[in-house]
Formats: C-alpha cells, sequence, structure tokens
C-alpha cells in the first residue's frame, strides 16, 4: 500500500517563483533559463566565464547578475558535480538566494562534498533534469530541453519543504516531470539509465578510430543511434564517472562479463557450435528495451515511505 | 593512384530495368518494390508466407507473382542470409529472371551456400543494401527507405558485368549509392558497424530486464537510442549473427577486454585513484565517433583494382 510522503501531506506553500539566478550558463543552465523566461520569471545570469554569460543574455535566458541585484527565491547551480560544493558555498555565503538547487548528474558525492564544506543543507534541494545533449554552450540551449522530461529530486532528511516545492515549481514551470528519490538510489539509476550507457556507446564509438573509410561510408542509423552520445564532453563526463566510480564500475563489470559470454558463444557458433545463448541473448535485450518502453509511457512511479530508499 | 575496375571501364549495357520480381515481401523488399514502383518499374511480389505477399500487395508494392508471369530482369531475393542459397536455386531452377541479387547482410556465407548448391554464379550479385529497421513486415516498408543509404555490392571474379550493372541501377533507383567490396572485406565492415553495436545494444538493454521501474522512468533520449536497435527480430538477427561468427566473435572480444579494461579503471578511480585512463577512454570515443560523421559526409571512396579485398 502506498502513502503519502512528508512533502506531499506538508499544508505548507511555497512562495511563487519570480526571481532566479542561475549560476553556470552552459547548455542546461541556460535552456532552464529560457524555460522561465517564457513564463515571465526574472532571470539573473552567472557565469565565471563572462563570454558564455553574455551570450546567454543576448539569447534572451535573462539579464547578468551585478552586486545591485537582491536575494533571488532561487539559485539554480548548473555546474559540473565536481565544482558543485564550492560553488553552492560561495553562493550562500553572498547570499544569492532564499532556496538552491543544482542539475549535477551525480547526487551522493555531491551532497556529501557539500556537508563537508559546511554549506546550508536545509535549503539546498539536490536535483538532476533528466535531459541535456551531445553539444554543450549556451548557443544549443533550448527552452522546451525539459519538456516531457524527468526531473529527479533527491532532498535529505534536513531539506526544508518549502525548497523542495519551489524546486518542484521549477521543474513543472520548465515542463517536467518531477520524480522523488534518495541520493543512493538516483546514483545507482543513473549509473544503469545513462553513465554506463554513456560509455560503452564511446568505446562503441572508440572501436571506429582506425576502421576502413568504406565501413564506416556503409553505415546506417543505427550505428549513428548508438554512438550519439559518444560525442559527449570529455571533461565534464570524466568528471560525472569520477563522481559515481563504484556503481558504474560495478555495473561495466557485469556488462564486461557479458560480453565476454557473448564473445565465447559467437566464437563457438564459429566452430559450428548451436547458437541457443546467441537467441536467449538476443531475445533478452528485446525484453529490456520493451520495459524501457513500457516504463516511460507509464506515469511516474509512487514510492511507498516505508521503502528505504525515501528518505524524507 | 586509383585505377577503374573491370566494371567501370566496361561498355557493355545492361538493358533498362522493366520487370522485377521480389522474393521475400518483408520490410527490405517490399520497401524496394515500393521504390521501383514510383519509378514504374512492373513489380511481381512472392513470398512463402501468403499473407505477407498479399499485404505488400495491397500496399501497392506489385503483383502476386503467378505462373504466367515470364522471366524478370532481375530477381531480388529479400530473405534470411541462411535461407539465401536454397531460395536462389529454386529461383534459378523456376527461371524466374535473368539475374539476381539479394539483400543479406552477411556475403562470405551466403556465396559459399550458393556455390555449394550449384547456383549459377555468373547472373548473380551479391547485394545489401544499408537501411533496415528495428520493425519487421511489409506494414512497415517505405519506398524511401534506401535514399541517401549506401548499397554495397560485392561481385565475385565469375560475376557478369551486365548482372552488375542492372543491380546498380536497381540501387540507383532506390536512391541508394552503390560501393562496391569484395564479400570477406564486407563481413568485415558490418560486423565493424552493424553486428557488433547490434550485439552491444542487446546485452545494454538486456541489463534493463529487472531494472527498478523508477530508474527507467528518469532515462532520456540516450538511452532509447543507444538501445533501440535492440527491438530487432531475435531470428533474423541470430541468423545474421551465426552467419558472420567469426569477425564478429573477433571484435566483440576485444570490445569486452576493453569494456573489463573502462570497468578496472573505474574501480581504480572510486579507490581514489587518478582518472586519466578515462579521460582517454572518452576523448576516443569523441575521436570515432568524429570520424564516423566525417566518413559519412564524404563521397564514396574510390578503392584501386590493387587491392586485394576488391577481387572484380
Amino acid at each position: 500500500m502506498l502513502q503519502l510522503n512528508r512533502f506531499e501531506t506538508s499544508t505548507e506553500r511555497a512562495p511563487r517563483l519570480r526571481r532566479v539566478t542561475i549560476v553556470g550558463t552552459g547548455l542546461i543552465g541556460t535552456s532552464i533559463a529560457l524555460a522561465l523566461r517564457g513564463h515571465g520569471v526574472e532571470v539573473r545570469l552567472s557565469d565565471f566565464d563572462r563570454d558564455a554569460e553574455l551570450q546567454a543574455a543576448a539569447a534572451g535566458a535573462g539579464v547578468p547578475l551585478t552586486e545591485r541585484h537582491g536575494p533571488a527565491d532561487l539559485v539554480v547551480l548548473a555546474v559540473p558535480p565536481s565544482r558543485l560544493p564550492a560553488v553552492l558555498l560561495a553562493a550562500q555565503q553572498r547570499g544569492l538566494g532564499m532556496f538552491y538547487t543544482d542539475v549535477a548528474s551525480v547526487k551522493a558525492a555531491v551532497i556529501d562534498g557539500a556537508r563537508e564544506l559546511g554549506c546550508d543543507l536545509e535549503v539546498f534541494v539536490p536535483g538532476h533534469p533528466m535531459a541535456g545533449s551531445e553539444h554543450r554552450g549556451p548557443a544549443m540551449a533550448r527552452g522546451d530541453l525539459f519538456t516531457g522530461r524527468a526531473w529527479a529530486l533527491c532532498p535529505i532528511a534536513a531539506t526544508q519543504v518549502a525548497a523542495i516545492k519551489t524546486v518542484v515549481q521549477l521543474a513543472s514551470l520548465a515542463g517536467a516531470t518531477v520524480h522523488h528519490l534518495a541520493p543512493q538510489a538516483h546514483d545507482v539509476a543513473v549509473a544503469l539509465i545513462s553513465h554506463v550507457p554513456h560509455l560503452v556507446s564511446s568505446l562503441l564509438a572508440a572501436q571506429l578510430t582506425d576502421a576502413d573509410p568504406v565501413a564506416l561510408q556503409l553505415s546506417g542509423q543505427g550505428l549513428l543511434d548508438v554512438t550519439r552520445i559518444a560525442a559527449g564532453d570529455v571533461q565534464l563526463w570524466t568528471d560525472i564517472l569520477t563522481q559515481n566510480a563504484a556503481p558504474v564500475a560495478d555495473l561495466m563489470t557485469t556488462m564486461a562479463a557479458d560480453l565476454d559470454r557473448a564473445a565465447r558463444s559467437l566464437h563457438a557458433v564459429a566452430a559450428g557450435i548451436d547458437p541457443g545463448e546467441l537467441v536467449s541473448l538476443l531475445a533478452e535485450g528485446n525484453a529490456g528495451r520493451a520495459r524501457l518502453l513500457t516504463s516511460r509511457s507509464a506515469g511516474p512511479v509512487r514510492v511507498p515511505v516505508e521503502q528505504p530508499a525515501i528518505i524524507f
């Protein structure tokens, strides 16, 4: 039986989102800013790369943040995971806003880092909008990047309900569907659905570096699809994978063993042995793909509060 | 220095393609038929599954083949690779056409099989249009499936030039670009660009069969793209992989070792060791993807006749 969690039973109301500061005007930060501007939210932009900040402003994502701006209702930190704790601390020390959230692809390491630096975790809602692109930078930003996508929120016990409600507003304005889950559960989930696929796609693409050009010219949409994400930013992805190394490593060990098993059964087939194992492997691939499509077409899963993964 | 090959220097002319018989009205066969119909070619359809044959005819792909039809200019055999030799022999024994071609994803095994059965190889042009879909059957067929795609032709020394020219016409009418290469070179190429990616995509998708539904709901376009081809027909793909087992097995062994290396370096990163190897791995993925895009945007590669891969 499902029960409502602390957030859902609360009658506390969050103030309407009027002023948002975006720190980090890359693809994700600028896309969030554009989505908010589409709803008339006042957006201030800040990036240590002044060019990126001005480019985002020129694209209509908001105005450059200045000393004259008062605290925002919400500060969105759209910086790589390894930089997040320090950027959160600096933002809080400057009093940039009432509440804070981030967009990093890993959550446990980010929260641990923020705690170690002494950030105020009560007003910080760890978040992860599940959209992106193999392209980067404000020029590739789109206000509809998050439309119909999932937006994971991973609050901890200390997180204020008003902070969570504010970030739920942000996700809703961006057109995303909010999923609440624990930081560790998030990290294991994204290892499976994002980080391992990224690495495997990279390894597949890496096989092409010294391929015969004729072979590459024969290729069709399948190869384009499976290698698209391999074009992702190396520095950002090194950061992501480093911050989530243990869960990704475990799954990669399993994948490596599965590939080895497939290779052995193919060598056996080449030697004239029955392809029975190949059949079950391909059938399991069919089943996994079907399950993915079914799960995605269903609404958000409601998680019982008793489940240890949910911690608020 | 590039030289012209036997086919290109020949002044022999192929008759214009007027009548084509398609044997096997699945996705590929019916799509070829639709493309030909768009150019006014008379198309006859034959499938051992009478429903598929009638469905293709109803879709405007041609008329069911009857005993009253005379020999076609070209017979296209769009059946799975393991069935090809027997179907070619039967078609030649019935005198279905002047020339024959196929669409199978593997070439060496198909040619060997046809030779062993005593097929007339002089009038048979082994071919492989490089397009498809994770969907199957005549209902999914499209007349533009091959537009802008590569169409590999793998004639052997015995193949008649007129037969090759006829199949070049077929590919051109379908909007495809012809690439000539030797059967073995083709099989090694498709192992790299199609068969290994298919297997790896299947193995990735297989990891999702018992995944937490919440994790699947968080997933984005990346996971959809890398697992799309995992939905491919199990029976057909078992057949393809079985017929090309040795080249696929070799590459899979390499991929398995690469994955294992990546897993080990991630475990090392989790233990606090420098992610240097991760960086080079991701960078190589970038390079492979970039090379793929560059090669595809270039025109067909002209292959010198001296190259042992080219056998006519």
